[in-house]
């Protein structure tokens, strides 16, 4: 490994918290355990906005958008479904919400003048993305085989059997083209505003004929929104928190190994023998080689709980060109 | 009547909607209804978007949280409910996701390239309100009595009968009394971005004693917030959507007499006499003298088929000083 990270700290930053930042992994979860994890983010997010001019928060949903499913669920025969992207738009709504005050009360408490927003962000994807003809993408909770037929005939779900532990529903999960609201987040976070934008990977859309968006039932990657939000923005350092300290070869194996910098072409190669799993780590090395081969100059992939020495080049998988 | 109403169109505006300005009436309505009504309320706004400068558009969500408690109420044995600053922040994202949409759509129809933006908005109100100890505010779906009782049991929501109709759900209606992301909307408005705020009175929350906030049970009148919007952002003008055409005196009587343009005095006299539905157009009544009382020029109620007329003093019912 001959790549070399800058131990500076990046004035602009992008940083995609998971879905299980604001939310218990387990599908429980009242609001009082969510504020509770919204605050503990926001520790951690803490030192990142104090170094940064401009950061932008972006979050996952996958918890909350699974209680709204098996809300709707429950209530089909008395209240109409959303569509999912009005789903993820509520999620938005409400995740913001938590994570906002938690960024806030972390702020005044450091005696930080500085505020955030929350906007709610659309996306756009391709009405001929291949994702709408083939959904892959598992959401919400774990059914039993009978349940998933039942949800099948019932609401139209498709439903796979995932890792050996149920059946869940699986919806497209199309590209990320465009951010719709790119230049309102551009605008405020240039203004110090500390900006949670694109939760759940953005409300996804497409466009119509007559040259209009609509929204469409589908979920975005957050970390491929994060990557492309990124490039948009011009910001050159992306930073991906999750649950691992490290990216690792030979995962669970005898010879696991985990990367500390790694150059884009090396980790390409790990993802096309096939190391990273399918909707766990695969995504993230995708989005932050996309993110890569779009502009950026350092792609970061590190525990929550190691959010400032990442960024600073101590901890986490630290990806850079070549 | 002596009072006189300019008809020049103000350039700076806070309109507020009801809440089926995106929803049907009824408590269904699929997402492509919601969308259709979303595109009727932005046809309307359009005239008012293109003539003023600063425009802040807000909202109610009165169907949409009626739908989320009841299924959280279908689904309450499996997934915990939010607290009702959660629903409320659901509503914001996903009424602004679809009323930013019309409202895209709309401008791109008329060749405009002004932007729209939604921003997630708390509210906070004083934790001594009254309105905590007396719960009044109805929401959500009229229930039998046995429903009624069930409902309490199970959910400790608090019961009341409504209007010879059935049971309703009663929560605390306390009083704005700052609009905490005031910065934020005033900053966006001011540079000509249509934005949606405040939805369904805005996301409640208290002063905790160690100085940050936090959200609460509870729903603020959207009315109220947008009187104190437009005060606190130094709007002259206010205009109150709403589906009849001018406020009315011996309302279905044989003496009923609608009102064009009138002191704030005499409104006040109506008030007081009990001419106005509580939890109708009393709210709407409140609201305006609320929004004159604290520095506002004109407060207008009008239909929102009426909208560019209204705000041109040619229809609904004006309210001024004096």
């Amino acid at each position: 490994m001959i790549a070399t990270v800058s131990n500076t700290t990046p004035q602009r930053l992008v940083v995609a918290v998971g879905g299980n930042a604001t939310h218990p992994e387990d599908i429980r979860g009242t609001t009082a355990e969510q504020e509770q994890i919204a605050a503990r983010t926001a520790r951690a997010l803490l030192p990142l906005v104090q170094a940064a001019h401009e950061i932008v928060v972006t979050h996952g949903n996958g918890p909350v958008v699974g209680k709204i499913l098996l809300r709707q669920y429950y209530a089909r025969e008395h209240v109409p479904p959303m569509r999912l992207d009005v789903c993820v738009a509520h999620s938005q709504g409400g995740i913001g919400h938590l994570l906002m005050q938690g960024l806030e009360d972390e702020l005044a408490r450091a005696g930080d003048a500085r505020r955030v927003a929350c906007v709610i962000t659309r996306v756009a994807v391709n009405a001929e993305d291949e994702a709408f003809q083939h959904p892959r993408k598992p959401i919400g909770p774990f059914f039993t085989a009978d349940k998933a037929e039942e949800l099948h005939r019932a609401l139209g779900w498709n439903m796979v059997e995932d890792s050996g532990r149920g059946w869940r529903y699986v919806v497209p999960s199309p590209k990320p083209r465009e951010i719709l609201d790119l230049e309102l987040i551009a605008g405020l976070a240039a203004q110090g505003i500390v900006v949670i934008a694109a939760g759940g990977g953005g409300i996804p859309m497409v466009l119509r004929a007559d040259g209009s968006y609509s929204g469409v039932p589908a979920v975005i990657d957050k970390d491929m929104t994060s990557a492309l939000l990124a490039n948009r923005l011009g910001i050159e350092t992306l930073l991906i928190l999750t649950a691992v300290s490290r990216v690792a070869v030979n995962y669970r194996k005898s010879d696991q190994r985990e990367l500390d910098t790694v150059t884009a072409s090396e980790l390409a190669g790990h993802l096309k023998a096939g190391e990273f799993a399918e909707g766990s780590m695969g995504p993230k090395i995708e989005a932050a080689l996309k993110f890569l081969a779009g502009g950026g100059t350092r792609a970061i992939i590190a525990s929550i709980d190691e959010a400032l020495p990442a960024i600073e080049g101590r901890a986490g998988t630290q990806v850079v060109a070549g």
